[in-house]
């Protein structure tokens, strides 16, 4: 999937985050202004405009009329969809994020599973086999895991019939796609995955909801546990872009 | 709280997904030029790309060089900032999308203060107690109570030392500020309201997860209801304008 932005506003917008972290700025402290911006990264004003209406719609930022840009919240207290810009912009992650992102999504998963258990139709399941065929042939054919998986838990997620869930799900999902690129090159973790994933729709299938928690606990906590290890052989910290 | 974006931008952010959801666009389809959507709205060429900008950032558009713009998600799947961005445009939801967010709000809410109880520090504690005291002072002085509400909530849910699930209570908390705003205006529900607050710092502060998961699901529950009577007696459907 490519970046959401434009390439010269995505440079912007990651131009900014950095000089707001580069600069410890805090909520309420005034940013440079447009002109400035413009000036400092070599872009025009137009992407300076267009990169600041995403993080003030992000909640990062806020522009005062005739008194100038301002930080609304940190970096790390804007939307989710934050995240999701930050990866694919290429930034890194404190590791106390991806802890974080990793509880969370094990949170969330979970009720949501609990849900799918309850509500699931039989056109719920149909698409989940569907779902878990394709991830089987993408596997043969050496295709796009991390792509493959983000649907296939997002498939699940959606038959809990919460679609809040699901919005919730994404970003947490989305975030972590360099990762899981470089994870699933392993053919002992596709084949593990492939598992689990059978299993969990047996767990849906079956309405076993004790059994689905404990899945997505283990399988969650198990593939973070092992993006740390590849990041920490890789000699760099936890970050996305290992 | 103002809008997020300057005038220009949200009306043409609010056009945009009317033009969407009016002429029933589904996922795939190519929305009209930059060109064509400024004359349709009226608005300079600058607001339609920063408007664009947004919404390619929430995940609902994406613009394909050389092709066009094309709908990558219904604006019911775009990013949870959506939301926000949709309540202070003034645009209505769904009683779907309202029933989802409060069972999403009450799961995330619920197991954020069981972390709350488990981690909770001193200095979350007289946190609390203060943001307790605001919340007090504020309906004292008839003050702005949606806000105030927001904040406290966050700081409960800030006691559970994950920032992610802070992060994703904050929308869900202020897509619902214009329902929210109008709900408060009943002297009972204020006192209700405050007298639940109380309570939810005493489980906090006795680590009493039972306490806090009980009173969660009660607190929002019944908020929802009589936010849902509220929209009844005002003649129209569950929405967050009235």
């Amino acid at each position: 999937m490519a970046p959401p932005l434009n390439s010269e506003t995505s440079h912007t917008v990651r131009k900014t985050l950095e000089f707001v972290q580069h600069h410890r700025l805090a909520k309420g402290d005034r940013l440079p202004s447009e002109r400035e911006l413009s000036e400092r990264f070599g872009v025009a004003r137009s992407s300076v405009r267009e990169a600041l209406a995403v993080l003030d719609a992000m909640r990062i930022t806020e522009r005062r009329p005739k008194s100038g840009i301002y930080l609304r919240n940190a970096v790390e207290d804007g939307g989710l969809d934050a995240l999701v810009l930050q990866a694919d912009l290429g930034l890194t992650f404190d590791p106390q994020v991806t802890r974080d992102v990793t509880e969370a999504r094990i949170i969330c998963e979970e009720q949501a599973l609990r849900l799918a258990c309850q509500r699931r139709t039989d056109a719920d399941l149909s698409k989940l086999h569907q779902t878990l065929q394709a991830y089987a042939a993408t596997i043969q054919a050496g295709g796009d895991m991390a792509e493959a998986d983000v649907e296939f838990h997002l498939a699940m997620v959606a038959a809990g019939q919460n679609r809040i869930l699901v919005r919730t799900l994404t970003p947490l999902m989305l975030m972590s796609r360099r990762w899981r690129e470089r994870y699933f090159e392993s053919d002992a973790i596709r084949r593990r995955s492939l598992d689990d994933h059978r299993a969990f729709v047996a767990a849906i299938e079956a309405r076993d909801e004790a059994a689905a928690a404990t899945l997505v606990r283990r399988h969650v906590e198990t593939a973070a546990a092992d993006v740390r290890a590849l990041a920490e052989q890789g000699g760099t910290a936890t970050t996305n872009t290992t």
